[in-house]
């Protein structure tokens, strides 16, 4: 019996030793990059055909597979406040821009939220003389409050 | 004496009493939508010239006019972990996408980090029959760790 | 300058002053009851016109009817795990029955969520010889995450 | 010695493994399904009949079985405040109609709660052209706070 | 416009201030000593007969005993861990003897709960030549869970 | 090498495979079924002669009965504020009751605590047509706070 | 209305303007320095002859030397981990010292506890050509967990 | 390889087999008994001659005996507030008296410190015919903040 | 009657107000500019002598005067993990460092720790065509444990 | 498959076996002991020549060697607010100078933050007849909001 979290870190480590990139699992399941890993470090569910796509490639065992199947506890971080430099600067974004955030798009679209869930994303190097930059599109679908 | 929490909540107010959007200020400070709100909201820094031109239009006191050019204490949340369903929906993000942010962006760049301090944004309404969607774009300059 | 706590103060105050219940004011509003008192108690938007009759309805100033049409900064408790017995209760619902929420669900639509924004709810009493029940019905749109 | 929090695991595996849904299971032991999951979740006790008779559809060792008839110890969140999309909704329920459900109960019960023990539970979908919904009923009896 | 807390706080200076007891009180209200002190401490909901008694009696304002019959937010603790020494003795109970209540009930009622709305109890002093003892009597309807 | 939680773990199973009752336990003790339980729930110390009676009855190795002398680091929650419906039924009594409590005890006593440590209690079923009760008399000597 | 921590603030305010000392505070109490200072920060209760002399000395308004009489809700810090560098080396010394503590007080006495609440100390000044040293000698009662 | 912490599990199980004090082990170290229980249980570091010698008295593996020399990651309690009744009453200790200890302090030597490093106590027992109790002489140099 | 926070406000306002830097305030006390941020934003005491000067320069009120001769309660963050980018860098240097930190100090001087009491800094900008740098030099005692 | 927390924990125990110093692995690697031990520590990236010499000279499995070029997910430490002393001294410096280190920066540079990554330091023994002292030199590079 193999925990969702040996899956993940079972993943991580074949990924190393057969030097794949995401987006050669990405070309395999047919998915973007940015899906693909959230799926395969266990915050999506895959169907069976990719599971078993993703097995191949990675030389995963059946218990992999099938666990890639079910919908996972998901939840990336180990706590409230991430340490990781990398994500921790998401989180002062969250921090410093909620607000502002908050505020705009009300603005725009009145009471309610961008959807996390009707979500997708894509990130990409930026080219700049400067440094090259990290550029992150988000679209996620508007969702009203209605009264009732 | 007035503290830089008063200063925000009189700003919305004023802004609120007047039927200014953020847009019209930004138009006054030369500046985008995005940095204009973050600065009146607390999270940013005024010159001396923003801060009249945004007094006069908001119509606030002299001693406003002097806080917004102070370099905040950023942080715009009130708990660690935010309780308002559109600032959760990031924090969400944060958590289910975190791991993923950081495996596509090291394999792109290397070690280091997407800067949160040379940053941009720019939030948008995007159209679709399906519904509208929240578009951001985000854009922040790499920093790798270096050897020494 | 009045805070949107005040408001929500004032509001229980006013109400309880002049003997209303929250079917009269949501007969008023031409809302349901469960929808006006989350509003009211500074959780949901009002439109000028709504924010002007419970203004007439309950004697509120101004500023507080002004402040009614702003969307707030939600969240309605003041601490991560409730210490109000009644409000407790909600929370100890999760607590035992997350996982299972989860898992029929999952089993009922896939992977997704049910939407706490896209979402009505109706509480009414229901009599029982052994005793009154408090029966709450919850209709929340499913939103499935999407494969992209 | 197996522990219950393998049970759980265990059950939830086999569950998988032989392709049976809550409903199957919930149909052998007699009883809805939303008690069922909860129970084999970890978080009811089973009877000695029921325990035996799960055991055979799930194939469970002996002791299992024999932990199953176990009052467990109840809460089934590794964190305070639920990372997983799907049960932060609920919770975000809590925190935003807490005072609402407080509010609506007092005014038509007078003061006390609505049982999370004496509780039943009813999740199902709800066709709707605009997509479907997840429709959950709860009936918890309410319980007076009497003076003495 | 007087909040819930200043109430206590007055209810505790007028009771200082008068030199009364918590069983004065309770005698005027007709009530335990032990559930007038909880009544008045922010805890209960007096009715209008009570409150005015109790106003009368403490010299209150007439807010005050409007609020009185207000059902309050309970929760009688500033944190989650109380570091007040007395209070914290009886969480120290929780702490080192919940698995014992836990086993002892379960052992003896079934799965289930003591409820502590459906609850009395009575405080005394108990002669003791070693010492004088505080001896507690707590008793609370035992509330079984159903298999539904 | 076995820890302190393994002992316990143990005990509760073998108590189980054996059928017997705290009452038992304690009866070959010649202790209470209050004292029994929480120290074979790992939160008092046995001498070498109760260990060993202990040892016998539930069939625990040396090792185990070795540890059941050992004074243990006490605290039997996993978590500060409990998850558990039926103990955090006791964790509201605190929390509700916390300044009913103290009120009482110091009017009565003077300042000072009631020890949980000269402590003693006594919990049994109290027959009610109404449904049955679960009673609690506690017993503590009271310490006072001395001036020096 | 005067609240404890107001009544604390001034105590420590008047003491700085009249240049008094602890010692000159616990001459007039007849009581050592360490029990007149714990007293007057909030932390024991005075009786009326002791309020009344501190009162005088301090000038102290009526509210004030009521409010010296009420037993206090006790606890001197504003956070559960002490930010002031001071108190936190006594935190630290809990943190690294506890198990020491424990094993070597059980070791001596057996199961139990040190009281804190029969408990004294004093605290002086040792001359030390290395520097001089704060030396502190605590007695508490050691309070053995009795079986019943 | 072997964790500092499982060295201090087996220190404890070792002594607790051959019947050793801490006094015992603290002569075969020529150290005192306070030092040498912190030093083995793990937030002290041991010479290579004194770890032999303890390894030796202590039937400790060659692994343990390395371990002992290494400088630890100190803290040795697993909670912020400790729940163990006898550690909580020192942690309660710095609760209540903290603010008194800061003021005594800084009254007789100005701002500064105790030093928790630089630091030796002494722990005995007090003979008291109304019950023994535990006496612990701390000394710490005092550290004084300086200007520059 | 002020607060030391309300002094230190007082503060800030007054040298924004009189356009004073920290060098000019530093000079009039004769001290470095690190210590006297320091100990006018509420973390080190002034001498009669030094708290007159400031008052002069920054034309504070008596009371502040005072105040700024009290031996303040240390630490000047309002959450336990920093929310400001700037300060939080620094909260990050300790997480992701504190092992290196702690390795290093041992491997070069023992068991001990670095003293932030006896502890000075010096905080300069670093010419460089890369873009300037912060330079900030640390020297505090090393403190080693001894053994007794 | 090894962990990244077991490499860390193999590479200080090979250290410690081989009686190698950071100085010693530094040359190896060419870098100096400040960034080989953070590397080491596993809070850094090694190139896969690096990874080699260290794996050499610390005779890791090949396993280890890998791990070694994996960016790490940072934090090296187990509690947010950390528990041992010479951890402990740096986050205090960050409490109590936190808002120094914000004043002078800001009052030198404008509003921006000091590089936690673009950051590199230097930790050296400093002789000093009152006792040697640690002196740590930071520089870390100055990042300016900008206005957009």
């Amino acid at each position: 019996m193999m925990t969702r979290a040996e899956v993940t870190e079972l993943v991580v480590t074949q990924k190393l030793k057969k030097g794949l990139k995401w987006t050669d699992i990405a070309k395999t399941l047919g998915r973007s990059k940015e899906w693909t890993a959230a799926a395969l470090l266990g915050q999506m569910t895959l169907t069976a055909e990719q599971a078993q796509a993703a097995g191949q490639l990675l030389d995963l065992p059946e218990d992999a597979v099938l666990q890639l199947q079910v919908t996972p506890l998901k939840g990336s971080l180990p706590t409230a406040v991430p340490t990781d430099p990398l994500i921790y600067r998401f989180y002062e974004l969250v921090n410093v821009y909620g607000t502002t955030f908050k505020s705009l798009i009300h603005e725009e679209f009145g009471d309610g939220i961008m959807s996390a869930i009707d979500f997708k994303m894509d990130l990409a190097r930026e080219s700049d003389p400067a440094g090259d930059r990290v550029r992150i599109v988000m679209s996620g679908k508007f969702l009203p409050y209605k009264q009732y």
